[in-house]
């Protein structure tokens, strides 16, 4: 059988849809029912759009897609590189079938058919298929702490999804069902004991189960959900390195148990996405409260101020709880986007306007940044402080700017994938209303009620909602009020900051519904238990956090000696010409005079002598988009 | 001919002896000129010499000695790990080499002539010798980028100059001279263009000229000290990661236009060092002002309070300048190692005494905490700060511990030859008198001036130096008076810090001269620059830098929370039954109080509440000896 008769399963045209027996608070809104309609994100979704044809091309000339021609038989070769690269392929498939369906285009659509026949054709009869692993008749699952087996398989299985839901082409599904078809026939109780390194598979097969109804797949997620923990994603016996430590894999201590996320970041928070998902669909409670409690432990001691996560370039992993450096955070872009998923499911699930919030934040300031203004060059790595002269290493340092791809190119086309869908995490809703999460211009549609949002978020926070269609009942219109935003109104009544704001009534076409959110510039600090950013603080207006770089300082003062006035007002300024538009923060701030040679003096003695400089904040976004220069998003305070 | 007819042209017993004919201004005391007769550093280097016969089985285990034996065709087998495990061989025997000639043991000098054997066997008809290489039939000087053969070479030579000048046996110099020449028709101009990623042969090819008096290995020397900096000991073509990076090898900017340390701090310290040694040896003032000046940027922007250098994990780097983060400090033991062997040299060549002020630093601070006080185990990597509840990555985590060995087993037999030679760094002198450099008590002698030392350093600042014989004439004492030492007296007399008292006389048996340091506790604040200690204060006393440990700290108060007062009293009590004997500091401080959950919010608003506590600090070096606790170098302050 195909598999195109379960397509129907759920009506959502987006990533993470539950499906209709889920336990949740919210559903996505159902198919294109959410649609950008211009402003700040259609531009950079549009530079996406413009990024995936070279992207395609750096897939070819990395030799990722070359190596599932040549596990098709379709040419002769070795395998290039290492055996998680089909991966990459799989989430340009995704970002092509998410564009697909925003923005119909046939020459997407026909490289999506050409990739799917020839990941097709490359498949072996039983189900298995890594291009690499096949090419070099390297053992299957031999080696599973390194080889990312199931990691491909998941990222497989989440483009078939994709490429079914927006485009309703189920070859890649087909490919997908018997692949996971031969996993499960291979892992799970009884059968191999040993789990893949790196999660992303649990998640992904929660979704070919809601895409295609077949229970196992579920059930094979679950076990794997619960069966890490034990150090089952482990290298066996001894290694001298972090592969060797359960901790690296998620693999420490069983999810139900755990208190904080740790080891690798992006290992982590998909296992964790992965756990979400099982959780709604499975009922599962106790999990829901486990991952709900990780969340939270990870929001208050282990994000950046830009919603970002991990340490450690070491591992590319979590540090310890409050070890949050600015100049060596590590920041992977894809460990943003997984928290974004995760936060994503989170919010479904709970209906919590705080997730809501933290995509917000990890949209803004954790995700944006890692792609470059014209969408084609990215960072692996996210710092929030260059130094003035900074060299760095080659391949993922922020030092030497954004690039077009990384040997190991995971984020790229996870930015990719995130941007193509992105319209889909702004809003939720069913036939009792619509619930906006996040603004920007937007058709907006769920059920019979059907709106249009107006505004120039993020620079400004005024939304004008204006109903086009609605049925003639009482439906729920709810929009978020951010965390951030206290002293909003809605309609000209208070509201408050941290919630939503709820309008129950009959709604008729043409009805305006006004959300105003104040937008001063706000100065933050960090529990002091963040040693790294004792005596600083970051600027926030609005959802934007912002950073100093050192092209908008005055010539002569290099950023190192900058230092903030947390009693200087802070002007914010909009400047169409500058970096595709911002507004910039101005303020009156301090250069710290030149001081003695030695690196470290006796406690006491006189002040450093500071003199008065203009100081302008761009979003911190923006950076890097000027070639390499010093930047920094905690400044200095010139008083503690 | 064999090599010992040569062996007599210097007659330091000690390592980086400069010829009759260098340009220096000091000179090592003649062999056995140095003799510790108790005190804090002789209990450190008798455990260290307790643990030479641990590490020689270790070297055992490993398969260390194994890869040499099956070059040696004494056993069938496979090469075990990495192409440099012969330098750990190396490195031991130099240690039991210097070790014999401290305090003579047959059983030493035994496995020493085994071991001597086995390489000699070991090694090509050539003169070419690495076991791994050889043994997995790899081809010579092919991969160079990261083969680490003239690596292993260089260790091989120290080894060999330290057996000869130590113990006699030249048997490991003949190997040594051999594979040298091999090396010197091999490299070159004209010759095989590339160069050793891991610089050490540059000093040891000088060392080994020194104790031949055959100028080619000097010319060696010479060649890749100034072809280094061109790209060449970089790795062709492109390879997404550091080892692509000419800085990570010293090999970006010729050396006598450098202006920074950059990439792998061993690398670049070990290179200095050996430039320093061409520099001394050839009289390039040239070559000796870079060098010079490489240090003093070190110093003032990339060196940790202990003194140890390098921040970064990722590649084991320097990092920018002020990039100086305690709780993710990189601190390998060798590159304190290689900046002790590089300020040694540069003591020699200028007489300048803020390089005997930075090998105390070293010594106390960033070598000696490397190893506990057992001797048996060790710190690869030397965190300035270790959190509550912090776990870390396995292999160089100091989260763990010291450990006993690791894969990359560079560091322990590292430790093992520096505190095997260790009074040689003590003291500096000819038949023109005698310069004393460090404390200990101790017996020195410098041509017919011959004295005694006693002292209760680094707990109390009291030295007590006796004429044992004097020559009829006048000669020098000279007493280092260290830059911290303010308000010391010789006899009673105002001495200036920073410097040396110098006595020029003509001095009798029985003579008594005295010098009184005080040593109140410092408190010590960074350059501004430094971010991640921003709002922190160290703490010194003497020589020695504090930290405050978990175990020392009154029950209910977590190291994270205590703050010191830089106002309080920080009064010194000795501890003998502490740790092997420790000076404490006792003050008093305070314990904010738990803070709001939210990691980040608004400037402003009240400080968190404070209730005194007592605080007790001990010797940073001594950390890590009664289980994993937190730790921390840099403290908060109550205030600013």
């Amino acid at each position: 059988m195909t598999t195109s008769a379960c397509s129907q399963r759920n009506s959502s045209g987006g990533p993470a849809a539950p499906s209709d027996t889920a336990t949740v608070a919210l559903r996505p809104l159902p198919g294109s029912g959410s649609r950008l309609t211009g402003g700040f994100w259609a531009r950079r979704v549009a530079a996406n759009r413009a990024a995936l044809p070279v992207g395609y091309q750096r897939l070819v000339d990395a030799g990722n897609i070359g190596n599932l021609r040549v596990a098709a038989g379709e040419t002769d070769g070795t395998a290039e590189g290492a055996s998680f690269r089909d991966s990459d392929v799989y989430k340009w498939l995704e970002a092509t079938a998410w564009e697909h369906a925003r923005d119909p285009d046939e020459a997407l659509l026909d490289r999506l058919r050409e990739l799917t026949r020839i990941i097709a054709t490359a498949q072996r009869e039983d189900g298995y298929l890594n291009s690499a692993i096949q090419v070099r008749g390297e053992e299957r699952y031999a080696r599973l702490w390194m080889s990312h087996e199931l990691y491909c398989a998941g990222h497989l299985f989440q483009a078939a999804v994709a490429a079914a839901r927006a485009t309703g082409e189920t070859g890649l599904l087909d490919v997908a069902t018997r692949f996971a078809d031969q996993l499960a026939a291979t892992f799970g109780p009884g059968r191999r004991p040993e789990l893949e390194r790196h999660p992303v598979v649990e998640m992904a097969l929660v979704e070919l189960y809601r895409q295609t109804g077949r229970r196992r797949y579920l059930e094979l997620a679950q076990y794997f959900v619960d069966a890490r923990g034990h150090g089952r994603a482990t290298k066996p016996g001894f290694d001298p390195s972090h592969y060797a430590d359960p901790a690296h894999y998620a693999d420490r201590v069983p999810v139900r148990e755990a208190r904080t996320l740790e080891g690798h970041a992006v290992r982590a928070v998909y296992f964790a996405a992965g756990a979400t998902d099982v959780a709604i669909e499975t009922g599962d409670a106790e999990l829901l409260a486990a991952v709900r409690r990780l969340y939270d432990a990870t929001r208050r001691r282990k994000q950046h101020v830009t919603g970002a996560v991990g340490s450690r370039w070491d591992g590319e992993a979590f540090g310890d709880s409050y070890e949050l450096p600015p100049d060596r955070a590590y920041a992977e872009t894809c460990a943003a986007i997984g928290t974004l998923q995760w936060a994503w499911r989170l919010l479904l699930a709970t209906g919590d306007a705080g997730y809501a919030d933290q995509i917000e934040l990890l949209l803004y300031n954790a995700i944006l940044p890692a792609v470059s203004l014209e969408g084609t060059d990215y960072f692996y790595v996210n710092t929030l402080h260059r130094r003035t002269g900074a060299r760095g290493d080659v391949q993922r340092s922020p030092a030497h700017g954004r690039r077009p791809w990384f040997n190991c190119a995971c984020c790229p086309p996870n930015v990719m994938r995130t941007l193509a869908s992105l319209p889909e995490y702004f809003a939720t809703g069913d036939e009792n209303g619509l619930r906006i999460h996040q603004y920007a211009p937007a058709a907006l549609r769920a059920g019979d009620l059907a709106v249009k949002v107006e505004t120039e978020y993020p620079w400004q926070g005024r939304v004008v909602v204006t109903v086009r269609e609605a049925p003639d009942r009482e439906v729920e219109l709810a929009l978020r009020v951010p965390d951030w935003a206290d002293g909003s109104t809605v309609d000209g009544w208070p509201v408050v900051a941290g919630g939503y704001a709820s309008l129950r009534r009959v709604f008729r076409p043409g009805d305006r519904i006004v959300l105003e959110m104040p937008m001063p510039a706000r100065l933050l600090v960090a529990d002091d238990r963040v040693d790294a950013t004792r005596g600083c603080v970051a600027v926030a207006r609005g959802p934007l956090v912002y950073a100093i770089e050192q092209p908008d300082q005055p010539d002569g003062v290099t950023l190192e000696d900058i230092r903030i006035d947390p009693a200087a007002p802070l002007r914010p300024e909009h400047r169409p010409d500058l970096l595709d538009g911002v507004t910039v923060l101005n303020t009156t701030g301090a250069v710290a005079a030149d001081r003695p040679g030695a690196p470290y003096r006796p406690y006491g003695g006189p002040a450093p002598v500071a003199r008065p400089t203009p100081v302008t904040l761009i979003p911190y976004y923006a950076w890097a988009n000027r070639g390499p220069h010093a930047m920094r998003v905690w400044i200095p305070a010139t008083v503690g």
